[in-house]
């Protein structure tokens, strides 16, 4: 008889509520996607749906319609009626006994969760202190998977030693991104970030940052850097989509600029603000 | 107002099931292992524990009662009463919303399922196909844990070429282990597989083989080897807990000796048998 057994409920394999026998919850089998609204207008979302598309693909989930997930998402915002909101979704493969190679009739399966978003004023005035861990994640972060153990494991780190952040660092010792944000610095007047050949995330919000930083006139470089180098910076900060850019005044033990979110972190996020309205 | 959707079905945030907002659904944060009895006996339960705790230590989750677990696990087995089990067990984080830095008194969630095992004679006399793929997984694979997607990519891609299973290839060139498995060859009365510091699972199955081989006479080397040398090796097989070991009999295009499971591979699964009666 096929059993299954949550906590110390005994009950038939048939019995389960579909999302035990999910895909993600055996393997991380899916991708997802965070989008923001700023006062009742969620912030480019077409961007969000076409990579959301892409990352669909890239792991071989097929069938999907972005239509019908684009009114989805749009459906649950305006049910929601929240200004300033978090949509988290993701789709997975789909709810079947546990195979690594699925059917190829498996139906993908959809779950999405919106909640009220605040802004860190605290956080954007005073900036946050950020520690650095061993980059472990997997070879392809190219794509927004649900594996992201290595994600939490690096983040509860930065955590214990009170920060708001981990930055990770690969084993040839250069900065990829932070567990959940790109990371950026500023030397004079010129802003620096990793390619995106660095396996990383091809992050929404890091493109707006180099258009910000554009428009305010700073050279943009594209360059990896080692932690030594971040920590030296005249300006560090983090961005990604709920909070768009957050000063980083701590690096490790090193006090970032006078331990103060600099001029050009600050012109940035009024700069960014432009985009969002 | 809190939203939630799966599929088309609107619903509060906290009327969700549990497992929606369980960790593994958002992370994959968890870890897990599979035990297979034979004939109504559990094979090496403690080994599997000792690793299962190990496991949950490694990635900080606390708390967990191992005599409960053994308990549970020994409880469904019999309730099941199936004489060839396979039992997947793992242990997640805990149910919240989602969040990178777990609260400190979120409770781990306990799942398994036990379906009856058919042994793969067919695969076992026959020996199977293999193909490889590179090495896209994280960088603490000495833990089993619940980030699989690399491990599922490299299996359907396996699956489209016709192949059992995937062999890890690392950046070097050097063979890991299966995607599901660990992987092992033979040259003359040499058994070579990767040593565990590879970045691949401490093995309990493996460790059997070894036993296995050093009571047939076989020499046991524990180095890694390229694809190229594994493709001319006189005998390759995998080996892990669900189906213990199965000859390979093509490696990518390679034909492994005469293509038929190897006099030695035969003996190892054999001498496999004198340890699970």
């Amino acid at each position: 008889m096929k059993l299954a057994m949550v906590d110390d409920r005994i009950l038939h394999l048939e019995d389960l509520e579909p999302p035990y026998l999910d895909h993600e919850t055996f393997f991380g089998d899916g991708v997802y996607e965070v989008v923001r609204s700023y006062e009742g207008r969620i912030f480019v979302i077409e961007e969000h749906l076409r990579r959301f598309a892409d990352n669909l693909d890239a792991i071989g989930i097929t069938g999907v319609d972005m239509e019908l997930i684009r009114s989805r998402v749009l459906g649950a915002f305006e049910a929601a009626d929240i200004a300033n909101a978090k949509i988290y979704f993701h789709i997975t493969r789909g709810s079947a006994p546990r195979n690594h190679v699925a059917e190829a009739d498996l139906k993908p399966d959809f779950f999405l969760t919106i909640t009220e978003l605040e802004d860190d004023t605290e956080a954007k005035t005073n900036g946050i202190a950020v520690s650095t861990h061993p980059d472990w994640r997997w070879k392809r972060c190219d794509i927004k998977s649900l594996n992201l153990l290595p994600n939490v494991l690096a983040r509860q780190d930065a955590a214990k030693k009170g920060c708001a952040e981990a930055i990770l660092v690969d084993e040839a010792g250069l900065i990829t991104e932070g567990a959940g944000s790109a990371f950026i610095a500023i030397f004079g007047q010129t802003l620096q970030t990793a390619p995106l050949t660095a396996n990383i995330l091809p992050s929404i919000t890091r493109n707006f940052v180099i258009k910000a930083a554009e428009n305010i006139g700073l050279q943009v470089v594209e360059k990896s850097l080692t932690a030594q180098q971040a920590s030296t910076a005249d300006e560090v900060f983090i961005a990604y989509t709920t909070l768009d850019i957050l000063p980083v005044v701590k690096f490790d033990d090193n006090v970032i600029g006078d331990g103060k979110p600099g001029k050009y972190v600050k012109l940035l996020i009024r700069e960014f603000r432009t985009f969002t309205v």
